[in-house]
């Protein structure tokens, strides 16, 4: 069984890309990032992800992202609210710089150890938040460094970064995961939580899910304040 | 005066690629990592060279790149001594899985909180260890993906990688950071220095270190073990 790395944040789009890898016949190999995030409890969310979907083993890398700042997710820099999502309202504040590139980055290195040549990631350029690190061509310029930055490249692996989400809008995501039997109920995507893990219901992230699981003729299973 | 972000590990190359960063009429952004490596007194070293050199500010990520191993400098793995170096001999096992690629992307993530389009790093392809990530065609294509990779690439900014000292020997490196006024007493190279920080003078880092001041018609300012 070919061993693949997969990120993993607990949302909704990572846990259905760990359903598809597996359904792909990889063996996977989750790996999460504390990384400061305000919305921390997403590492629980994974952790809880990684087991129900049978994750070979799930790591969690401790890096601080909030050594630079710059994004909403990890400076007191407040979360936006109810604001029109997608493609054409720009780049928003909860972009955190070249998040992407090092949450792949590490992805590589482990993959590396593990003798790996396959990255599976949730990026989404539709319905997405207009983060830059989430289009196709920054996937095959990483796909291609892959190979000219690391040691097995250099010996002939051929890395491969799987983007199955790239093309999908988020009620497609949502009936392939549950096609796969991915239970949504344990995923968490609320930018700004409440203490106790409620999502808000009004960041860009509550709003794309909660707007995917509608168009998807769905109820979300996860709880939302004000609502 | 423009800001740059300069890879600063507290070693000779990465000294010697601040002055230069200096000299270009760069305002540098000193960048060192705390990554679990077993010569963590480099990362002081780094604090005397930023400060000696005129750094404008430097930062020290905590990041956590034990959490795969896979190398002498990251694992239990034993360094290895009084080894041949040089291209010839293969990939060696102080390789860590993808580390230049995780450094620029945190320099990448810096530059665009700064609004900096210019990275400075130290790698050199001559008289270098075999390292994949020090090659001219790795840093071609991060120069390539961070332009793709992120929200200020997006809105026109090029971002240009530096890596001055990729066609230089040993002994050219040293030569030009004394011109410059590099103060080398300040730097650590070893990989596996004595508790006190004292050089074991036979590994890799050593053995090209002292090979270069050699070469140089020089003296290394700084303390040996066995010497």
């Amino acid at each position: 069984m070919k061993r693949a790395v997969v990120l993993l944040s607990g949302g909704l789009d990572s846990a259905t890309t760990l359903a598809i890898c597996r359904r792909e016949g990889f063996e996977p190999h989750a790996l999460s990032f504390d990384y400061g995030q305000r919305h921390k409890l997403e590492v629980e969310a994974a952790k809880r992800v990684a087991a129900s979907l049978g994750a070979r083993e799930h790591r969690i890398a401790l890096i601080d992202l909030r050594v630079f700042g710059g994004s909403a997710l990890t400076a007191g820099i407040a979360v936006p609210k109810n604001r029109e999502t997608g493609n054409a309202s720009g780049i928003p504040i909860t972009y955190v710089p070249a998040r992407n590139t090092i949450f792949l980055s590490y992805a590589l290195a482990w993959c590396e150890v593990l003798g790996a040549a396959d990255i599976f990631i949730g990026a989404n350029a539709i319905d997405y938040s207009g983060y830059p690190d989430c289009r196709p061509e920054f996937i095959a310029a990483f796909e291609r460094l892959a190979g000219l930055a690391t040691k097995t490249g250099v010996e002939g692996t051929r890395f491969e970064i799987h983007a199955p989400l790239i093309a999908m809008s988020k009620p497609e995501i949502i009936r392939k995961g549950v096609e796969l039997g991915v239970d949504f109920s344990l995923t968490h995507s609320c930018y700004d939580p409440s203490a106790d893990g409620v999502a808000c219901g009004e960041c860009d992230s509550c709003r794309l899910r909660l707007e995917g699981f509608r168009a998807a003729g769905l109820k979300d299973p996860i709880r939302y304040a004000n609502r």
